[in-house]
């Protein structure tokens, strides 16, 4: 098996850094590899906002909901899906700069921010490093926009501090991934078929722990009544849908 | 520089492949470095349909706008954002099955997805395979849904035909890295700026052609009036927001 292969086989998230610093160098060449990917209609929808600043990072801590990551990071990446550089563009050469205030281009601008993200990932663990996706952007998406001085037709999309492990955790107990493909068409789960796929998460010990604590008899309610209710999932839509109307990409409806 | 840096760095899009099958034991190491990135509150929101049926080629082609990378591809991976398989886990267990008819819960979804299809890429330039992304698959949601038989809180975001490549071609020529980067706070583009870092697409020999071929006095124009028009943009992102409510996205709005 090659070395990349390698790399993503044993992704983990890693959750607690050591005070080292990340070079220059390396950060360089996360960077560079965040922008080496496809982009769509080679357009380069996305930008980065790079986070080293401590007073910056206290500022998004709360936004954060002051998880440890967020300010132990010596480096945490933002990305972001980005129509107003290109819209600069046309604005400067008198061309249309309508054209890409619609949820088609947003989607496109998502894309591209997922790719470089995604990029960034792979080159940061092939350097020893780790890192840990932060919901936290999608749920406070208003009030990022704020602190990092976002312009209209920018939306941050996925944020991830990175620095060298203290500790590689465990793999996390992740589902077969036969669970995820399907050939030629989709084929639709009965609850055989997902009592098979998810018995190894529900049975073992960190679940039982899990259940202990919560007082539920199973782990979808863990889900469903504590980690993502419909309550806080439908407030976070309504702040996202808000942000897409004002950052500009919902002005066709 | 190690191997995996090198495969990021050295990505190229490639759009004509030989008739050399994918094996089946490439194909899985693919799947496997899919399934093997982050995922939203490791929840597993994704889905990953494998097209190798000539049938099925031929029934997406149009949908494609019959763009040949689509059927002469050995094997066509799309990737779905899937709260289904999530949803029936949580039906079966006797959880809330509406905590994630929204937004928010689509938002995560994409995310998911785009991991897994940005892995699955980097894998198969790692394995010697090229591929490129088909922005059609955003464009015609409505009718892959149809086609590949998804249900409710399913939706394709990405589709990405990969074999091995005819001739490696040139690495396109994209912004310089220092576009995208914005330290601590996003900086706006003036006029001087988007001029600097635009000069090298805007001048090659590459634009010539184009704005001769097309009769236009710049690049920018080339986008807004030809490739991706106001009017063709605001059509698809209606077709997608009618996907998005009819598979369930949108039903707290």
């Amino acid at each position: 098996m090659n070395d990349t292969l390698q790399t993503l086989y044993n992704h983990v998230s890693v959750r607690n850094y050591t005070d080292q610093k990340i070079s220059k160098e390396v950060l360089d060449q996360i960077l560079a590899a965040a922008c080496s990917g496809s982009t769509m209609g080679n357009m380069q929808l996305f930008s980065i906002i790079v986070t080293e600043d401590d007073e910056m990072k206290k500022k998004m801590a709360p936004l954060h909901f002051n998880q440890p990551m967020a300010t132990q990071a010596p480096v945490i990446l933002t990305f972001c899906a980005d129509f107003n550089r290109f819209n600069r563009f046309c604005e400067f050469r008198d061309a249309d700069t309508e054209a890409y205030s619609n949820m088609q281009s947003y989607h496109w601008a998502v894309i591209d921010a997922l790719i470089a993200a995604q990029n960034a990932c792979v080159a940061a663990e092939s350097l020893g490093l780790g890192f840990c996706w932060l919901g936290t952007i999608t749920y406070n998406v208003d009030k990022f926009i704020e602190v990092l001085n976002l312009p209209k037709h920018v939306i941050p999309v996925a944020c991830i501090p990175m620095g060298y492990p203290q500790v590689k955790p465990e793999k996390t107990l992740k589902l077969p991934v036969e669970a995820m493909i399907h050939r030629e068409t989709y084929h639709d789960y009965d609850k055989v078929a997902i009592g098979k796929l998810y018995a190894e998460k529900e049975c073992c010990e960190e679940t039982k722990q899990i259940l202990e604590e919560n007082n539920l008899d199973n782990l979808a309610k863990v889900f469903t009544q504590c980690r993502y209710t419909k309550k806080d999932n439908e407030a976070f839509a309504k702040v996202l849908m808000d942000a897409l109307r004002k950052q500009g990409f919902l002005s066709d409806l």
